[in-house]
């Protein structure tokens, strides 16, 4: 008997036991990361030798604690880690994991970086959570849930409507978007709104679901920066895709967007 | 017999009064703000019309609150405003008030905007305050004070020391940094250092007091904008001047540096 068989058995839902699994992942990436953050001491370490990428102490010892509680509570899923790779499994779900993203931020002392985890079903994303540990925020959607649960209590995650593009507000973390050609692309969008602000990392994502912003649209990004994300802000009544309209769970070029709308004008821009 | 001579009388020092009063204007802004932050029918009204300059009711409601604060104990102080102008004052004290620096970063719902309060005592700034009220976080300096009061308690601010500029981290509010000529200077010190982020408002300044980051560069700041967090920065072992190397409280060309090696260093490429 399974320990997933053992759950049905005792009448838990497989959805109430991932929402769970997942809460308790980011608390337990929240232990781990918060005395990292702003410390004097701060390390990017070896990777910094090799060019700039920082990656710190922080960020593998909260993938590790992530992957232990997905080991000990469901340890037939599959796990995709920004920090330790792919690990296979045998239930049919995957989580998505990025222990922080936005490194760059982090190192800033800056709080737009976050926790992100993606739960797909092989069919998709089902579920999704942004946690940004410093300022206790927790934005999550799936299996009819879209919630941020904050220094307010519990507030409902929904996109917002009613909104054109002259009036849109539009976020990307590097002004340069990417490639030359995809820096254009983005440009003929950014021409068109009324506010474009850099920087945010997955914080973007979580002020689309929150229904602050209109528009996120970046290039280059790899499936764990994106698969949370993406569950939270569908939940919340976004439209989240390439810059194609094709599926964008496996990252690269994402546009993400508050209505249908707004996705249709910005997709029509990007296509040029 | 005046409110000064009175307090005098009670023992009670100048400085204590007005570090005492900025933490009552805080407290006081912080109220009449967040109510606004993230609201969903925020409008940022008039002004909109007439370009992009979005002035919340959020902004004015800070300003009216802080100026109710210096009326009631402090009338003989000199205030200006960011909304409500100059009013002249005969204590030689006056107070430089931005109710909410980064109304772009408000209006989208992100923390890296304040509320900045500075002093200035005739001969130059005497102290400083950066509150962010939704993280709850208060950057305060001057007076032999440099701390930050947030959700972890109490914490010094101190620059950093001992990093060169190739190894520094830069932050701008905006990519462009003013006219032409003034990106290009920032662009030099740009491609000198390891790290640039945009995006972060009067943040930026309490970051490199608390020793997160190394520079901040900017362009075309008002008084208001910079009042505050020059006192900050300086408190915490900084230097905000010019592009020139003169004085900044007076808003223009800012370059705040986290030691005078680095200082140096910036100024040496924006002078090109």
């Amino acid at each position: 008997m399974t320990a997933r068989d053992r759950r049905a058995e005792a009448g838990m839902t497989d959805s109430t036991d991932i929402v769970a699994t997942a809460h308790l992942m980011a608390d337990a990436a929240r232990a781990a990361i918060l005395p990292h953050f702003r410390a004097r001491d701060l390390q990017s370490d070896n990777k910094r030798a090799a060019g700039f990428d920082p990656v710190t102490e922080a960020d593998r010892a909260a993938e590790r604690a992530m992957r232990a509680v997905l080991a000990e509570r469901r340890p037939e899923d599959a796990i995709i880690g920004e920090e330790f790779g792919t690990e296979a499994g045998r239930s049919g779900i995957s989580w998505i994991l990025d222990p922080i993203d936005g490194t760059r931020a982090f190192i800033c002392g800056a709080t737009s970086w976050g926790v992100l985890i993606g739960v797909s079903d092989g069919s998709g994303m089902v579920y999704g959570l942004i946690d940004q540990p410093y300022t206790g925020e927790r934005f999550e959607g799936g299996f009819g849930i879209a919630r941020l649960t904050g220094p307010r209590g519990v507030e409902p995650l929904r996109t917002r409507t009613g909104v054109t593009l002259d009036q849109a507000s539009l976020m990307t973390t590097f002004p340069e978007v990417g490639t030359v050609e995809e820096g254009a692309a983005f440009r003929r969008v950014a021409e068109k709104v009324q506010l474009t602000r850099y920087g945010l990392d997955c914080y973007a994502y979580a002020l689309l679901a929150l229904g602050q912003i209109d528009l996120v649209i970046e290039a280059g990004l790899q499936s764990y920066d994106i698969a949370g994300p993406l569950a939270v802000v569908q939940a919340a009544g976004g439209i989240v895709t390439d810059w194609q309209g094709g599926p964008a769970h496996q990252g690269g070029r994402v546009l993400a967007a508050a209505s249908p709308e707004i996705h249709a004008a910005a997709l029509d821009l990007l296509r040029g």
